[in-house]
């Protein structure tokens, strides 16, 4: 419990770096200060357009975490195996899902080019000193340590040597059978309410919408078990998926991200924590990890006069 | 950090409770196997039904909680001022909020007669023996202690001696501008994305949505900012909110919800927090306050042979 996290030393203080400069009072008031070199550019490459009809659902790859599933998602992409299929469930508090509506029909089902139809899971993966991770010291329910690691949410545990991505708000897996190697991301789900932490190494994770999530989040909740669509009159078509690299420029939807290494973010991470806004009247002065904002903007904004 | 807790005793083992049996599994086995008295039926008077053209949104009252805050929607709702008012703002991962959508000017604002328009907060509650709380010893990021109250997510500070209600999923509040003691009840949101636990004991919560919750999440978001439309036709119309204790019998929504201070309850925490159920290769053992479900089924099911 918490009181005895205070108690115990480090996390009593959670502020990790120094307070905020007292004019900044909020997250807008944090964005305009900050400098161009606070914020990078997504890698085209790493960068996934989901088209629905209503728009765009732009998607951060997390190639230091699920590199397997990364690449296997872009040879799908890249092989049109997304173009035609459709958002299949949608479970409220949990997730949106999107596959082959006939993934269970054998002679249906949309048959996979070159890429792979499973591959072995990538729930987590060993602590390196070239991967960073900035610690969020407020403590967590579900992990040893928590924090942002190339701007996704992540968690780890010193002891193991191992570090996970965590499954918040917005953060896209590959789901899968019972067996750990059904995956591959041939269906892929993207948290859609209350961050289900408890599937923290239980799935593979990918990567987090950055872009549209608002797109996903509203799909009509399935009628049957699990929030899958019992009729396909209830599902909505994926036009098309790709990889931003191979979108012409014109049509990119050009992002940059804050980054999560930086003492912008630092900052950013204060003021959510202690809330100067007047509005707050019992600011409680902890934050946890699915509640600390990601910034992103249009790239526009960094050619702005 | 939890691996301090862990440490520190306590929490180092989270099961308040023998664990389950092993032949439970999953919630469904867990379900299966209460007995009718594990459930209490919700009190009409305390039940709000809030009708929107697509269906029913129930919401149950916390009046342990916020006596006065309850007692005035109740009364807004009786002298009928929420009826033909809409849903006026939905913001991605946060709320959806109704209220009058012409609240702001004061010619066109919809007249309140007997309620008030206004009231003082009622953010937290002094701790007492007859207030039930069965405590949740996995941690929290944003309280000392936290558990279930009646049926409601809760937290408290011994150290104080406050307990109040807890932000998570499908939690209502009332909405209010800088001054505490602006809110009331005239203008509700409820929680429909990652649980935002900063706004604990600065809103006051009272009552937590039980059935329809996807009605209410999957409102497009609002194109201006904090999710607000901004233009009447964005906004989804409220036919009418109702006491239950005032419907007709044979148009209510009988629904009961498995009481939070049972065997059975504590069970299912448990089987939530192992999770035994085949899928899962690494169970967490652990479980946050609003990952807790609290199952709620139509009356009718009490009475199957």
């Amino acid at each position: 419990m918490l009181g005895t996290v205070g108690a115990a030393g480090p996390a009593s203080s959670p502020t990790p770096s120094p307070p905020a400069p007292p004019a900044i009072k909020s997250m807008a008031d944090l964005l305009a200060a900050t400098k161009p070199t606070d914020w990078r550019p997504l890698d085209p490459e790493n960068t996934l357009y989901v088209d629905l009809a209503a728009g765009r659902v732009v998607i951060e790859l997390a190639p230091a975490f699920a590199p397997n599933h990364v690449a296997n998602v872009k040879a799908l992409a890249r092989e049109g195996y997304f173009d035609g299929l459709a958002i299949i469930r949608s479970q409220d508090n949990y997730v949106v899902q999107w596959g082959d509506p006939n993934g269970d029909d054998a002679k249906k089902k949309k048959p996979i080019q070159k890429a792979k139809a499973t591959l072995p899971a990538e729930f987590d993966r060993a602590m390196a000193p070239d991967l960073p991770f900035s610690p969020l010291p407020d403590g967590d329910v579900y992990a040893p340590d928590v924090g942002l690691s190339g701007g996704f949410p992540a968690a780890r545990d010193p002891k193991s040597g191992r570090i996970w991505l965590a499954h918040c708000y917005g953060m896209l897996g590959a789901g899968r059978d019972n067996d750990a190697a059904s995956g591959g991301g041939t269906e892929l789900y993207v948290v859609i309410g209350h961050s289900p932490r408890h599937l923290d190494r239980n799935v593979t994770l990918l990567g987090r919408v950055v872009s549209g999530m608002e797109l996903l989040s509203v799909q009509p909740r399935g009628p049957a078990p699990m929030g899958f669509y019992d009729k396909p009159e209830l599902q909505t078509p994926i036009k098309k998926i790709r990889v931003a690299a191979d979108v012409p420029p014109a049509q990119r939807t050009s992002l940059e991200v804050l980054r999560t290494d930086t003492p912008a973010f630092a900052t950013l991470v204060d003021i959510r924590r202690t809330r100067r806004e007047e509005w707050f009247l019992n600011p409680v002065g902890r934050i946890e990890l699915c509640n600390v904002p990601i910034p992103v903007r249009p790239v526009t904004a960094l050619k702005a006069p």
